[in-house]
């Protein structure tokens, strides 16, 4: 795969080439239909419903759009736009000539993405239907089990599959065996045979054995996907009457160097391989009630938005750039009066919606794998829901009183009520628990100083930052820290990140991060897999894989 | 390396090179005291009480035998009889010379001796100390942090620390990550920053970050050892006046084509890369009372310590045979009531040490990189604690009737006390119940055909089997899916095993063996840690390490 151009993850419904999205009433339809020339590199076509990045890319977007554009939409049914195939999953000939790299942050985007399917469905009333009306192989049979409910059309020809294994030699990468075990609770050894079988399993068994929830016959197909939509949107307690929030255009600048939008800016140091990144506070008081803040300029929901973006595109574009350094800067009582709007209209959707969104976002910088560094500094407004940057990060640093000859205040840290319940991460803990699993009396020391201005000293009593320099020691052991972190092995600070971020419980959004990206990411780097005469780089090419035998 | 000579695991105290145990009363104490010209291959000195894979054979066995020859033993001081060094951890240049599958097995291994000592700690009440005399650096650290109570002598240049990241690019492999956050709940920036400090951390912030439970000043160390020894064996349930069970030497017979204990036997078949591994049940009623069942040759432990034996034997020793097949032979009812002996005595010290190695055992297959089929024809014993060899396949057939002019009875397998509770893997959960996760009803429904002899139709209805084909497709069927499975990537089956086998909660060990080792053993794969350049081969050569810096 020759060097990619530069991945853009703005679109919009009016620029789709795979999808087609019809709303009618409560029940939105996406249609995957997928343009065999549209790769977002060349070198494949996108035969049969198969995906690549670009696809995928779509696709999240219509599932934003959906959850704020649409609020009067209820379920959203998943089909395909081709005769007999519903989707073949990821596309193996873009698979077998990327790059590693490529490949895992693929399925990593991918991952988000279906996560994000059943997010919808969990707490926005945007329940997601898979209507299988063909095949569906790996990626699209995964595609499918990010749904509520599966349909699959009982023609005597289609059926759900996970071929990766017996064809290629790796895994299903897109959380298949995490959802088929965990989710759809298919026995162990029948998830086995399953797994193994290429041509996959169709019709009555594939109910029988849960992996789909009915087989339809053909002439009542139509007929039942509608009937179960209606169903599952009268389930929905989203509004009759809402007005959605229009996701207008980014203002987004981009250049080698830096990326900027209306309250994050990137500055690229490609000499030390680090990003700084700086987000504004608001600049306003929020409006009297969530009423009067529905638009897409909302602080809230425009920075998620630009934050969403700014990591999607460092994460892909910018894969050198090891450290990310964050810092804030405004008024921290503004964040918090955000916070409380958002907080105090939980009933509204669009609230809802909003905190929900941050959540996810946020959950995107904990499966980044990058060095995450807080840089706490006079002037900024590292509060509540701004605060949850701090904690997501490896380290923080916050300067014990000012700089030399600075009339300013020091810097302080504020928790708020969004620290401790609605922005939860993957294991389903908030980032203040997991920080203290384990230590029940240092969660409640903290928890207990809620709304309080905690300057350096207070803030690492409580151990709520790392390291609180003063000015003498503050530029040298910042620069330390990120110089050092440059210095180590990029790949093993990838393990250790992820295992250190995900203290206490697990969940099947942890395990498929956890458990199995990381065993697919050593697959990925096994010559039974992407070598010359391994599985995955010789399917499709008539001659048969060759394996070393040896078990690991 | 060279090709490696075949691995044995069998030994006992008086063939130790590495360790000196020494018993006094309710205490004893390892003492690691290496010796550097006797690593398990050539090529390496084991300076510095660095270890390979032969030193922790020794602590294994070590371990096993306290518990089993020593019921007097409540406190087990691990410490070093070094000056100035507890431990450097697994020895680099051993690491470093290693093909993948040798540190990945290595890593395996060393891991479940360090839940063994979990285990005896939490069950058997014989608790570990770590004497922590001098730096414990990396494995060595990892290992005190298996121990309940760790203790570091505070003479201001003993330290605890993992250094494998900075030094080697990898991770800590032997659960340091996850038990110095889920075990030690060392907050996590604070871990992330002791990760990357190759020196480490001594004294009393050794003791605030919790990475060590108490710093002694040298003076008082002696002292302060007993003293803790003291009151750990205070707080243990073990008898005063048992004795012990001598775990004497294995009748074993080994060559290229089988391995034969008085139990259990394994036939290896090159050709088709897999092993017919057939389990013998008890040929005689078990004794009135477990009181006169004091001895190795006990059907339960000396069946275990075999099985013990030959899966560490195959792991290590053959790693292309990729598929083991598990038949039993014997009289079911005699295996019921040997398991109800242990049941009925579980206050009894040794009926709890036999229940718990059994455990301990079937965990071993559960976390083995080899498919695992299990056939049940007539005249098994499949039944009870037999049984769960078959919970643990992957696969299991049951023959349906009875092969064509036999005058056999039709094989039935029995489900026991055994599979409802003492038996659980790594994930807290029976096989029974991980089999049936999220389906309750099913799970009733088996359970409550305890102690009745099931026919193939009969468990393949409950769900207890996988297939029960007739005599007429059985060879066929069974041939297929061992040659099916010798056709596919040995990797992707190792991924989808690991994934498969352990739905629903994760503990601490399933944790290190999924998370963690699934993140170590990428990074084992990549050239930034084993390349000509990496880290892990570069260490000690004076030149630094070339790093890839892409994140991946």
């Amino acid at each position: 795969m020759p060097d990619q151009p530069r991945v853009e993850f703005r679109t919009g419904p009016e620029h789709y080439r795979h999808w087609r999205l019809g709303i009618e009433g409560p029940v939105a339809t996406l249609t995957m239909d997928v343009d065999e020339q549209g790769g977002i590199v060349s070198g494949y076509d996108l035969k049969l419903n198969s995906y690549d990045l670009g696809v995928d890319i779509e696709l999240y977007d219509a599932v934003q759009r959906l959850r704020f554009e649409h609020p009067e939409v209820r379920t959203v049914v998943i089909t395909s736009g081709k005769p007999k195939i519903f989707c073949a999953g990821a596309n193996i000939r873009m698979l077998a000539a990327s790059p590693h790299g490529w490949k895992v942050n693929f399925c990593k985007f991918t991952n988000e993405t279906r996560n994000g399917i059943e997010d919808a469905t969990a707490h926005s009333g945007q329940t997601y239907l898979a209507a299988v009306n063909g095949t569906a192989s790996g990626g699209g049979y995964e595609l499918a089990l990010a749904c509520e409910h599966i349909m699959l059309i009982d023609d005597r020809s289609s059926a759900v599959s996970l071929p990766e294994l017996p064809l290629l030699g790796v895994l299903p990468g897109t959380g298949g065996l995490t959802r088929v075990s965990d989710k759809r609770h298919v026995r162990r050894d029948l998830a086995d045979y399953f797994s193994t079988k290429a041509e996959g399993i169709g019709g009555k068994k594939a109910v029988q054995w849960r992996l789909v929830d009915e087989a339809v016959p053909r002439p009542r197909w139509d007929e039942t996907v509608a009937e179960r939509a209606a169903e599952l949107a009268a389930r929905s307690g989203r509004p009759h009457d809402a007005e959605g929030v229009a996701l207008t255009p980014l203002n987004k600048t981009r250049d080698d160097d830096t990326i900027t939008y209306d309250h994050v800016e990137a500055r690229l140091d490609r000499d030390t391989g680090k990003v700084d990144i700086s987000v504004k506070g608001p600049q306003i008081d929020p409006p009297a009630s969530i009423a009067e803040a529905r638009s897409a300029d909302f602080w809230p929901l425009a920075v998620a938005r630009e934050l969403d973006d700014l990591i999607l595109d460092l994460r892909t574009n910018e894969t050198e750039l090891g450290t990310w350094v964050f810092r804030t800067e405004g008024d921290p009582t503004k964040v918090l009066a955000h916070d409380e709007l958002l907080l105090n209209s939980k009933d509204d959707w669009l609230a809802n919606e909003i905190l929900h969104y941050l959540k996810r976002t946020l959950r995107r910088l904990d499966v980044t794998s990058r060095s995450l560094i807080a840089v706490i500094e006079p002037g900024s407004c590292f509060a509540g829901s701004l605060l949850e940057l701090a904690l997501a990060a490896d380290r923080s640093f916050q300067l014990a009183g000012v700089f030399e000859d600075s009339d300013a205040e020091p810097a302080t840290i504020t928790l708020g009520e969004a620290n401790l319940g609605p922005l939860t991460m993957s294991n389903g803990l908030t980032r203040l628990q997991t920080r203290f699993w384990g230590d029940e009396p240092g969660y409640e020391a903290a928890a207990k100083r809620k709304n309080e201005a905690l300057a350096a000293e207070d803030a690492a009593d409580l151990g709520l930052i790392t390291f609180a320099p003063d000015d003498i020691d503050w530029d040298e052991e910042i620069r330390i820290a990120t110089e050092e972190r440059a210095s180590f092995s990029p790949d093993a600070l990838t393990g250790l990140e992820a295992n250190y971020r995900f203290a206490g419980p697990e969940t099947m959004e942890t395990k498929i991060f956890g458990r199995l990206s990381a065993w697919q990411n050593w697959i990925f780097n096994r010559p039974n897999a992407a070598g010359p005469d391994g599985a995955l780089r010789r399917f499709g090419t008539g001659q048969r894989a060759v394996f070393d035998r040896k078990r690991v």
